[in-house]
């Protein structure tokens, strides 16, 4: 059971020792309850062939028509798309890549089956695309990739601002945040 | 001793009693060397009547010519300065307002020599005006207040980018952050 917990992100040895000794002490009803919704939710959960986020309904969400569809955002992961839904300001299409590129960890173009977004994007003429990778290497790196990719399938390609986060100080942020955000600079008014 | 040590900022009762406690472990002339250097520098640091900044030497650095004058960067304080400086993207001129406008803690235009930096706007003709400070409400509220002051005394007046900073991840990121980075989003090519 401690081996098994240890084989999920962020969980170590001893938080994995803590968890089985809880069960344990637990009538084994609860351990059967939690290891069968484990592998059912996991049966249920598809890939939208579409925008490759994970489908936990019948349709995915990518097909709801009161969304726009004229924009598209790029993202790494469902958390992300789950964020941007939280922040309140994009009503549009979302492309999830279920990863980064990385050469560190060896993910490859195929990986992230970019090819099936670059079809995706040839069909639907988006009017917008937005890359909203992580501002890390790997983020970065993906965001440049597919960019060369599509530069000419689409009219405006833009990237979600780099810069200070609201409620930090200037005098506190590390300097290359500080360089970009004086180098991406606003015009006021 | 303790007192005294506990009136400067980040210092609480604990960290003054630690520090106390080492100074009387000591022979007397450490104690005596530290207070007379405080007092020493503290008589020789001047504010210059340009730039408002601390002036540590003769001639305050807004005075080098090797600096560029036709960008005015405004920032709260000297902290901000040395922080632009270390980033390695900026080589105009700065103006330091030495705090922010604060509803809360009652800091009006008066306190912060706005009609100074007014008046050095309209003799300089400065190029271009970038607003510097914090991103936080009162930081905003700050760059607000000046804008509107010099909006027609300038052609090009800015913000520093305020985004999602380099190395952080979309779905770690406040919502409030991310909203504005997707709201500033930046065309890429």
């Amino acid at each position: 059971m401690v081996d098994s917990f240890s084989k999920l992100p962020g969980i170590g040895q001893s938080t994995a020792s803590r968890l089985a000794l809880y069960l344990m002490g637990k009538p084994s009803d609860l351990t059967l309850e939690i290891a069968k919704s484990l592998v059912e939710a996991r049966k249920k959960v598809k890939t939208c062939n579409i925008c490759n986020n994970f489908i936990f309904d019948e349709e995915c969400s990518c097909q709801n028509k009161s969304r726009k569809d004229e924009v598209l955002c790029i993202v790494e992961n469902s958390l992300d798309v789950i964020s941007i839904e939280n922040s309140g300001e994009y009503e549009g299409q979302y492309h999830v890549l279920q990863g980064l590129l990385s050469i560190s960890q060896g993910i490859k173009p195929g990986d992230l089956k970019i090819s099936q977004l670059i079809r995706r994007i040839k069909e639907k003429k988006f009017k917008e695309i937005i890359l909203a990778t992580d501002p890390t290497s790997d983020g970065e790196f993906t965001a440049q990739f597919i960019y060369e990719k599509i530069k000419d399938l689409c009219p405006l390609i833009t990237r979600i601002a780099i810069g200070v986060p609201i409620g930090s100080e200037v005098n506190y942020i590390d300097k290359n945040t500080l360089a970009k955000s004086l180098i991406d600079r606003r015009k006021i008014g």
